[in-house]
Formats: C-alpha cells, structure tokens, sequence
C-alpha cells in the first residue's frame, strides 16, 4: 500500500461525505488530511474501543468546519457508532455525524466546535487540567497523568482574539504539552488570506514564549511527523507547529481558492480529485480492505496503549491506596462531607453582606471538601472573591496550585473552562463583573451547548456598581444569559441563598450543564429563613400562603429586600402583598406545577416583577398588564444608593407602583 | 515653572478627585500623566472652544479607568463645561465627569470607554475613517482631512483579545497615522501583570507588521515626545510606543501595587504624593495661575491651527466646490435622491427571496446615493451579502475602497465599526452570522450606549441555517440584542421590511442608536403589500382590523408566512386568526399606544408568538398564558426544512397550538 492510500482514504471519504450531504466544508479536510492521519497514526494515544481512557491524549479539531476529516478519520480507526452509514448520513437529522463536531454526540468527538478560535482555547484549559492532575497525583515511577493534548486549527482560528488570549496565557504558563498545530492554508472565505491577515504568526507565538517550527510542505508526512516528535520533546513550553497546506488539495479547480471552503465539490470536482490523487475506486464511500487493515493495526497498537497504562494505574492502585482513591474520587467529583455539612446548613444571617462577600466565604469553606473545584478570575479576584485562600497559584513554576490568573481574558477564560471540564478530574469556575459577561458569551453558549459542570461566577450585578458607570453596569445581562439554553442563572438575595445556589452548582449537579451566579457589590439585608426553599428557585419570602394577595411581587437578589419593605407600607395601606423570591428561574421552572401555581397566584392577579435589569426576561411571568419594577435603560455614574432610589428600586416607588396596578386591575 | 509641574497638576487633580470621590482609579493617572502631557501639549490637534472641529487629532483613552487624567487634562486646558466644581463632583449623579469617560457626555471626550481593549479597537477604526477620507477628499496642497489617532492604555488593553484582533488588521492595513501608546507599568489586580502577561508585546507587534518603539522611564518628557516624532515620521506602518511607568507614581505606600489602581489613596498617601512630587499647595484641588497660564497659551496654540484648518477649507471649498459640497454631504451623512427612491418604493415580491440576498441587492442598489456608508464582514460576505460590488477594498494600498475585510474578528469589526462613527463622516455596517453577534456583543453594548449610526447585519438567523447545526444556529441572539437598551433590532420577512428596515437604518435615522438586521439564509415567500407598515415595526399583515380575532399570532422573519397558512387553516375550521407581522419590537414601541392596541387586541384575547428564538424576549406581549411557538433549546444539524418541522414552524402545529389556546381560554 502507498504511504498516501490512507490518507487519500480521509480526503475521499471526506468529499463523499460533503457531495452526499449537498452541504459541508470540503476544503479544509483534503489539506490537512496528512496532518490528522500523522497525529493519529504515529504520535496520539487513543484507544478506540474506550474513548474515555482518562489518560489519552487529547485532540481538538478547533477547525470545526473540517468534521468530515474527523469522522472520516474516526470511522477508519474503528470508533464505535461510526460505521460507513453514518458517514453517508452526514449532516443529516439524528446522525452521528452532525455538521460540526458536537461533545457527548460522537465518540472520539473530544469538544464541540466551529465557533472559530473556541477550540484554541478549549485545547488551553485542558493541558492546564492535565498539568495539575499530574503535579497532584504523579508520583516518582508512576505518572499517572501523563498525556499531551493536541489542537488543529486554521487561519481563522488565528484571526479570532479568544485564541490569542489563551495562548498568550498559555505561554506564561509554559505549558509544554500543548502541541497546536496550525494548518496554514493562506485561504479564507472572502480572498486570500493576506487581505487582512499579514501578521508573521510564528514571530507572534515566539513573544508568547512558544517553541516554533514551521512545516513547508503540509503533505510531508515526515516532516510532520518530525515536528510533532520535537515539540514533545520540548518540555518548558507549549509548541506551535505551522503547517503550509493547500485548500481543496487535489481538485484542480478549487484548489487554493475561497470557493474550496464552504461549497460540495460537485461530481465533476470529486472525478477529478479521485483522478489526481490515483484514487483508483470510483464508487462513492468505498475504502479497500488494505486501508481498513491499516487503520486496525493502528486501533491495536491503541489499545495496546491502554493496557499499558491501566497496569500503570493498578500499579499506582496498590501501591498508593489514598491517592488512587483521591484520584477515584476526583474524577467523580465527589464531594466530602466538609463541603456537604457547608453547603446543606441553614444560618442566620445576622448582619447587611454583599453576596460576593458570601461566596467568596462559602468558596474557601467549601474548598478541602471539593478539592476538584479550581478556577479563577479574569484579573479581577479581589473583587470578585473567587480566591481559595491557601491552595496556591497555578504556574509555570507550580502546578499544584488552585488559583490561576486568567489575565484581563474574559472570553478564553470561559474557553479554558470549557477545556478543564471537558478533560474530566476538575469542576472548574471563572470570575469577571456581571456586566463582562458579554466578552464571555461565545463561551458560556458553547458551555451549555455541552451540558458542562462550569460555575460562572459574576459580580458586580447590577446598577449597585455605582460610580464606575454605565459602562460597569449591567442592566441586560441578566437576560442574556436567561436566553441560553441550557445555563442556569442564579441571583441569590442573601446568604442562605447563595449556600443554595453554591450547593445547585456543586452537590446536586446531575447533567443539567454550567451554572452563573450573579452577586451583589453591595451588602444585603437577610430576607430568607433556610437554605432549602431557594433551591427551589422560587419560593414566597414574605406574605401568607394561606390566601391570594392583592399583589404578587417577584424580586432577586439585591431586589428582595425592598420588595419586602415594600409589602409592608401595602399592608400598612389595607393591600396584601406576597413576595416571591427568585433566585433561578430555570430552578422554578423545573420544579412541579402544582407548587409553581401555590407560589405565585393564577396570572389574573396583579403581579410586578422587580429586578435591577432589562425586564424581558420577567415577561413570560407577568405579561403586558403586569408591572415591571425593571432597568429598561443604561444606569450611570452615582453612589449606589443614589442610584438605586434615582431608577425607582425604592421600597416607596415599588408599593406606589404596585397600587396603581391594584386599583387599574380593580378599575378592569 | 519646574517643567514638571504641569504633569504633577494633572496628578494631584486625578488623586483629589479620587479621594473626594472616595471612589475610582488614582493609580493609572500618577502613573500615566507624563504621556497624556506630552501629548497634548507638544503634538495633539485640537481646539478647546471647538471639542468637535473635524480634523482635530483623535485621543481615545482606551484605559477608561483613568478618567480622572483625562478630565484633569480637559479641565486645564479649559475646554467647556468643565470647570473645578466639575471636577469635584467626580462619579457623582449628573456630573460632567462620570467614572468612565463618556461620548456625547464631555466636551473633549471622543470615546466611551471602560471595558478594556474597546478603546484599542476604536481607534483602529477612527483611523482607517481618516484614511479613507482623506484619500477621497485630499487633493495636492489641500489636505482637508490630515490629522493622526493616538490610543492610550495599558497591560489589561493589551490583554484583551479584541485590542489583538483590531491591532493585526492595523497591521495589515498600514495605518500610519495610528499611534498606540501603551503604559506599561506591570501591575494588574491581581498582582504583577507577568503572573499571567509574560508575552513580549513589542515583538506581538512586530510580528503585525507595527513600527515600535519603547520609552524606558515614563517620566521623561522628552524620550516620549522624541518616540511621538518618530511615529508621525513613519508614516507606512502603524507605531506602538510601550512606555514604562510605575502606577501610583509619587505614592511611596501605593507605587507598583496592585492595591494602587481602584482604591482612593487617603488622607495621608494623598499628603505623602504632594510631598514627593514637591507640591507646596496643600488645599484639594488648587492649581496655580502659572499652570492655568501654560495650558491657556497651548489651548491658544490649539485654535491658531484650528483656525490654519479653516483657512485650507476655504482655499479648498473655493477651489474645489463640488468637492466641498460632497464634503459637507459626507459630514451630514445626506443620502442622494437614488437612495431615497430605492428606499422609499414598495415592491411586488414576485418570488421566494432570501432577506440576506434582499439585503444585499438593496446594499448595492443604494450605495451610490449612501457614498459615505462603508463596512464589510468578518470574513463572511459572500454568505453575508455585505460586499458593494464595484465599490474596491480598502487596503493599504487603495484607501479608497468601501469594502472592509476585517478577517475573523467580530469584535474588532464592531469596536472598528464605533471608531468609524466616532470620527464622523461615514456610516459603517459589519456582517456576520447572528450567532456571532455573541461574539461582538461587548461593542454592540458599546455602540448603543453611545447611540451610535452603525448598522450590524446578522445574517443566517435561525434554524434555517440547516445543516451547520447548533453551534452556528442562533436561538438566544435575538433576546441578547433586544435586551440591550437602544439597540433597534429588526428582523424583515421579506422584501417591502428589508427596504423598511435600511430605510430606517439610513434615511430615518434620527438619533436613535444603532440597528440590527436579522436576516434570513433561505428563502421567504412576501407577505407585506408595502414598505410603509414595516416601518411601524408591527403591523396587520393578514386578518380583519374590524372585528377582535379569536386569536392572534405574532410573528417575525421567516416566522410570518407559516403563521399566515396557520390563519388560514385555523379560519378554514371556523376560528378567526389575526398576523401581526413585527419586524421591530423596538419601533413598534416608539409608536402611540392607540396604534398598537389596534393591532394587538387586549391581553384577554389569545396570543402566540411565533419566532425561531428563545421566547424571553415576546413574554411582555404574550405573558404566562398565552402561547409561544419558539425555540427554547438549542438547534440540530440537518436541513433546514427539516429543523422547522421538527421544532414545529409548520403551518400546521401553528394552528394546532392556536387551537389549543383557543379552546383553553374559552374553558377559562
């Protein structure tokens, strides 16, 4: 067999693929095909009967628009729930192989991708989960955690600021076993590269601090190969290895032009590419016996792999029972039961405490009993109080520490999360302003996309930022992030709140994807009695359950205490009021109907919702005649007290606003 | 006078103002005050009594925080409206000098700034507006439009993946007159910035293709003012001058700390910075008359070349007076007579169109009489349908063309797109996937708190991307984008809404903030019977107006034809059914309410929104009992036939839920 049959064997499938389908990205797969086929023959481990095995190498095909070429090449490798007719089914509904690569939907899928530069910073979060795990549990002999992750991208995945901030980081932290590699094809979309892109990468990736190497030819196999060899062999820092390709490889005439990129090659096209590269099988799908027999000797050896290691593991099992039983325990997440007596614990909050303050407190409480929780903040840990006092820093020096200083990068922040997460053994979380929520939104989508076990940690949540203005203040965040499927939002008003929402995203975590808090600046007055009614996401905080008020008040967090005073200078007014306190509207919503309805009474009473923020979100609960105690604009640079009585969030305004909406519901 | 004491006047005021404030950032202004001195005193243009003269150099302070430094600056030089009791009132509600520097808010203010990195983008695209119009208007001798963008900000501006993107187009492009000033002074928040920022920024910006330079002491006038000279002589490739200083300067307790930057000093380091820069007047805010006397004798310089501009206008309006004309067009941004016809007709759709390819025809069709509108797309614009065929690129070598490749960079795209309006003289428009807008959802929060004219397409926007699946099928973007305030967000169904959507993005445009077009990928059948309805944002578009339906669907997009075959099997089986076509929730707003209960009959009636998105943003229409056919989980990969019919946009399910409804609310 020619040393190209297996990697023709990826091109064709892969423009098959694409033709079938009348939809997809033939480009990019019949250039960096000799890349994928290099990496998975000669360097990954991989064991494609188990592609969990925690310590396989990790592979991000940041490039996500290339799918074709990884379904082609997992396909090839033997992964289950891949044969041929799934191939033939690309793109199509219920398939396994989506448009692009989609986490927990394909096996060997390692992330979901195509957002460009997302897998850049994926690949990031997961040498930095991999380079702690091993630093925590590697002993002299036994290196338990031993492996190096791999990520492929391409020009735009360059272009794209998310992947500049993750290797910028990535740099500082020396991570040696991150091994990008850069398909170089100078083609994109709209022209040629150079239109708007002549930056000297490799010159970039050297002010980083990367190890670079440039491959000229992107069909060299060995010269692939050999650059892969080196840049594992460089241990202080991550690697960079520029590969020069060419876009649509093989079809005369779509080679090296925009129109490879996004467009089926059309039967002519996929003639002549079995032409030019001696494809001597004409028949749509077919790969030779030989190809397949390649590939399963590369499956075997795999597996091989894998043995080795599992004796590793049963070495390091009897060898080191604490460890191996910490080392069982992270990869569950297992909480101890410090974390737990913290977390399930009602208190009596005796005093005005800003939510942040709250957490940050819960945080290093809970943290022995959770010792896989470790994250950071985007420059902004003083604020955000996202700091595990004691645990350390993570560094190029230390990498047993907890803490890591994203830099003033919110968005790979969110990215490297995703990779930690992705990578299993660790539950990570992030820390920024509420209002810097935005910068990280390509990356809490994709998060929730993939049902991840992220905890975002926002403050700063509203006008009560005060001086630093507008541009610090959020008023459509909230909403935002209510918007994302998938994500649950949870705006504590006191303590007893956040001890439940820090428990929702931390002890009762089953599949349901990230969690965002959003923490108040400012100090809060108490307004709950135990820990357990918020952690139904709803629940009446103030007024009779008994019979129906003349109006229902529906606050969070910083919103509820003045919702309350509200409700009392009602009453003193001969108005009964209730107050519903809302941490989590996607909590409330999970919960039965039956206590819904007992919680906020049928829609033809009056209702008002209250919260420090676009009202959008509050509509499905209130409706067109409801009242919305609500921030419709931008805020502005005041004290937050000011503020907060200039937009109307003042027990006065919010009872005088709830009359007029009595008396208009009386007057209907 | 010591030829420090006007840097230290700048610093005393920043640190009184912090302190009188007990709020704010003292650090950035001790430290950065010699750069924004030799600035403004030794090469910026500008002309106190005329903030806004055209072709003044531009200043974007892109480290926001140190605002206190810029309206110190401002206050000095005597620009209007900022006299020492503004000054005082610092971060205080209704102040003319807010904790972040606001656009539109102080005279001499040209930027918003605040979230890091923004500002760095910004003046990319202010400079790339300078470019092009000078090549458009500048002829040999009359250089009407000449003038440089300076940028001021620091290791966190630096960080950000936006100021990346935005600077390596810089580069590309060869925007000499583009003069980035970076303070560098190693401290961040959380510590010294090389716990996390290791890289060498000036080989980054080397490998950009930058001219750059670095100041070794931040306090040395005449180093900073030699490495400005060398800028402005480059005048091929953008500069960057890395200047180190020290945050804090002058605060012996406080000086290269993190606890520098966003704490007041107190009392006694505020005593202690006097005593160090050898300030001899102990009472806050006290500046000398031989101060006040040096800037008035630079202000005065600043009108002299004020008034030598005008002189040149003169020579030019009379030398070239169709040119000056256009001028002037270009400034009112006045559409011509075929722009207004185009935009102002109502067309008999005769067949399916796509509203991107409605977009686009109608782009193209408006360009000559909209010559000042310019943009382009992050490398989509052949999906886009962003590109004004005929109209050239701009380039380094052709500054004259109106089509941007900005490459992969959605932020960058929208924070060049705000520094294009901030320069005035031209209308941007970007492009992207509206699933991208989370990308740049940070500058599109920043255009709509300036108010900016900017137009933000979204193409491809819902489902009906098919087969690229959930990752590029936005479901949350169109919540995101209505939740920010004085965004207008419009979504046509088919041509007559796509003409009154530009038209209300061009022609009508009074102020209003930017807009944002959600367009479709596929094909729409036509629905309207003119222009004129569209523009209302929300109106009858099938169904009786007379008599009160038995229920009503509201609809957007490619959602409005399925609900107008829903009407009509729902009237097919004896139930009366109203469409309300609602392109813009935002102008449907803006319209007296007796218009709009005429079209939307009373909350006791049936309603349903129809729209492929989350159903957040209709909850204010609908509320909790009425019906929403929505997406309120992520997408699928498959063709887009197939996803509506699946996710329910089918005629059919429409009516049935109608029915449904109906039927509920009679039981009730």
């Amino acid at each position: 067999m020619d040393s190209n049959t297996p990697v023709n064997a990826i091109r064709i499938l892969s423009a098959d693929m694409v033709q079938q389908a009348n939809s997809g990205h033939p480009g990019f797969p019949l250039g960096a095909a000799p890349i994928i086929y290099t990496l998975f023959s000669r360097h990954l481990r991989f064991d494609t009967q188990h592609p969990q095995w925690f310590d396989r190498d990790r592979f991000v095909l940041s490039a996500g628009h290339g799918s074709a070429m990884l379904y082609a090449m997992l396909h090839l490798l033997g992964y289950p729930e891949l044969p041929l007719s799934e191939l033939q089914a690309f793109r199509q509904f219920g398939s396994k192989t989506p448009g692009h690569p989609e986490y927990r939907h394909t096996p060997g899928v390692e992330a979901t991708t195509g957002p460009l530069g997302a897998g850049m910073g994926m690949a990031v979060g997961m040498a930095i989960a991999e380079a702690h795990l091993a630093s925590v549990f590697n002993r002299d002999g036994l290196p338990l955690v031993d492996h190096y992750t791999y990520v492929l991208g391409g020009d735009g995945c360059m272009m794209e600021g998310v992947s500049y901030e993750a290797f910028s980081l990535a740099g500082t932290l020396g991570l040696g076993k991150l091994i990008v590699l850069y398909d170089s094809n100078g083609i994109t979309i709209e022209g040629k590269t150079d239109i708007a892109f002549t930056e000297d990468v490799i010159g970039r990736f050297d002010s980083f601090g990367f190890h670079t190497q440039e491959v000229l030819d992107g069909n060299d196999i060995e010269a692939i190969s050999a650059a892969i060899d080196a840049a594992k062999a460089e241990t202080e820092r991550p690697s960079l290895i520029k590969i020069n390709t060419h876009i649509a490889y093989g079809v005369p005439e779509r080679v090296d032009t925009p129109a490879a990129h996004g467009e089926p090659l059309g039967a002519k096209n996929i003639a002549a590419l079995r032409e030019s590269l001696d494809w001597e099988y004409s028949e749509p799908f077919f790969v030779p016996e030989e190809v397949y027999s390649h590939f399963n000797t590369l499956a075997a050896a795999g597996a091989e792999r894998h043995a080795a290691w599992i004796g590793l593991k049963e070495k390091y099992a009897s060898a080191l029972p604490d460890e191996y039983t910490l080392f069982q325990d992270y990869l569950a997440l297992a909480p101890y039961e410090t974390a737990e007596a913290v977390l399930s614990e009602s208190v009596s909050q005796e005093k005005p405490e800003a939510t942040r303050n709250i957490f940050g407190d819960l945080l290093n409480k809970v943290a022995k009993g959770l010792p896989h929780l470790m994250g950071g903040s985007a420059d902004l840990s003083p604020s955000n109080k996202t700091y595990i006092n004691g645990a350390g820093d993570f560094s190029k020096e230390g990498r047993k520490g907890r803490n890591i200083h994203f830099g003033v990068r919110e968005n790979a922040m969110g990215a490297i999360a995703i990779g930690m997460a992705l990578h299993e053994g660790l539950q990570p979380y992030t820390g920024t302003f509420l209002v810097f929520a935005d910068y990280m939104k390509p990356m809490i989508r994709l998060a929730a996309l993939m049902k991840l076990r992220i905890i975002f940690v926002f403050t700063h949540d509203s006008i009560g930022v005060g001086e630093d203005g507008p541009t610090h203040e959020p008023v459509d965040q909230l909403t935002m992030l209510r918007a994302i499927p998938g994500l649950t939002v949870i705006r504590p008003a006191d303590r007893n709140e956040s001890i439940a929402a820090l428990r929702e995203a931390t002890l009762n975590w089953e599949g349901q994807g990230p969690v965002a808090l959003a923490l108040s600046r400012q100090n809060l007055e108490p307004v709950s009695k135990n820990s357990e009614d918020p952690g139904k996401g709803g629940y009446i905080v103030y007024g009779e359950k008994s019979s129906a008020p003349d109006v229902t008040l529906i606050a969070t967090g910083s919103e509820v205490f003045p919702s309350i005073e509200a409700a009392k200078i009602l009453e003193a007014k001969g108005r009964s009021a209730r107050v519903v306190s809302m941490p989590s509207q996607e909590l409330f919503a999970a919960m039965p109907e039956e206590y819904r309805d007992s919680v906020i009474p049928p829609e033809s009473s009056a209702r008002i919702a209250v919260e420090a923020g676009s009202r959008l979100s509050w509509g499905t609960f209130i409706g067109p005649c409801g009242g919305y105690v609500t921030m419709d604009g931008f805020g502005a640079s005041a004290p937050a007290g000011k503020l907060f009585e200039k937009f109307g969030f003042t027990a006065e305004n919010i009872a005088a606003k709830a009359e007029e909406l009595i008396d208009s519901k009386k007057r209907s």
